[in-house]
């Protein structure tokens, strides 16, 4: 993997686009219907965490390397190197894939 | 059941929706008319539980295997192995069925 | 009272509607003109309860076989047993019936 | 005074309204071109209270039989033998008639 | 000034309308173009005061007899004895005239 | 500087706007297309301060005599003197002209 | 670096933009067509901090040259000798280039 460009702040979490043909995995597809179609993604980078509030940081649930599936409209979308990456907070993260 | 392919995030639940002619559980059915027809549906996974402001996780209500009935417009739709699923957060369910 | 078929989840309450036909207990009815008619409705069963911010779960103030006034778009409508019910949250709760 | 048919829930109170002809107390009348028309009420019951974050009760300012000023769209009208009432949050009275 | 005939309640404050021939108070007026023509008004009665998270009683900035401005659309007019009043917050009062 | 004739209440700041022909310091313009085209002005009087949670007063981070920069939705206009003033939450001001 | 003219107040940053031309840095392009084209950009000056409920100062997590990707619509935009800059909150600061 060429060394990540950019380090999400806060809450947020670098993920990469799984694309299309590389999402049947173990079945799970997102029915078109779905008024908000989920994205498949990879986790490359964490930002420095979400503080609570008293300041401290509360660690993230997701690691770098998990299969995730995001809500469509939580994100920032950029291109790095021509891949889709979007910079999603954790909380717009649905679930990890086992 | 197949091994669970998606751990839900956070304070979010899995669930997989009960069919309509399973629906009929000693008689409870939603009413067309009821401006959010609310769905049956049953527990698969749950997420790591919501945090307090302290930061303390609170433990969920629900457990695997009840069968919940949640709002329509809470949680994302995701199909596993051609099943309906809906990773919902848990303040979105409704009850669960005795 | 048939065996009650769902458990309300945290602070909401289940409550059957009572028919227009019963309602004028004491000669209370709601004026059709009132902008937000609400239903009497008569307690069947209590969630888990709310939890304030440390956590600590906040006794109801409602209690099953209380009749009730909600506000009408405060829940959500299920039928059991041909019967009207609806899940509500307490904080929808107007009034407790002397 | 009939005995009072119905208990407010929470912060609510019930207040009973008082009619146009009588409203002229001490010259307080409220312009018709006011946005927001408010009414003349009593207050009639109280509710169990508003409870602060660490689920302390908030002790209510007004008590029954004081002369009030509520919002017009604050609350919820219900008629108890032919007369007008309104259940209404304390925070949506405005003022207490000296 | 007759007694006041009415107490605003909490974190409200009673203010009578200054009328337009008296406002020009040392040069102070409201463009008409200003998208929210603030109000001038004088000061006549305190509520019991705003409470903190903790139900502590914050003290007010104003106090009887100030001259003050207040946000055209905060508040709730009243006439008392035909003259122009208004139940505001205290945080609608925008300053208070030197 | 005439004596300040208002001041201004709470978290609140009183601006007098400076001029455009005067507004060229150092070559800081506001862009016209910018979709909010903020407002060069200087501080005449400072509130009491906002209030934390727990009633602790949040000291000011602007001072009389500090050239600002305040978005243009933010504040009140009033005219003193047939000068140009803003009443501004200091949440609302931009910068402090170096 | 000419000295800064302006100094951001509380939780915003000063960034200066990074023009299409230079903005190709490690392959980072922005789709036109995401729904809200963040913007590169350089951080040149901090505010005093974000303040937390107990009025504790959040340290920032960018520094001065650090180079940004800001949400669009996030900041106010201020031109300084001819060179586009933004205000921005560090919440809307998306991520920092590696």
């Amino acid at each position: 993997m060429a060394k990540i460009k950019i380090k999400p702040v806060g809450d947020r979490v670098l993920v990469k686009h799984i694309e299309e043909k590389e999402q049947v995995r173990g079945g799970i597809i997102i029915p078109d219907s779905a008024k908000e179609k989920p994205q498949e993604a990879e986790v490359i980078a964490l930002g420095s965490g979400k503080k609570d509030d008293s300041g401290k940081v509360v660690p993230f649930e997701v690691k770098v390397g998990d299969k995730v599936l995001i809500s469509k409209y939580g994100g920032t979308e950029v291109k790095i190197d021509d891949e889709k990456y979007t910079l999603v907070r954790e909380d717009d993260i649905l679930g990890i894939f086992a």
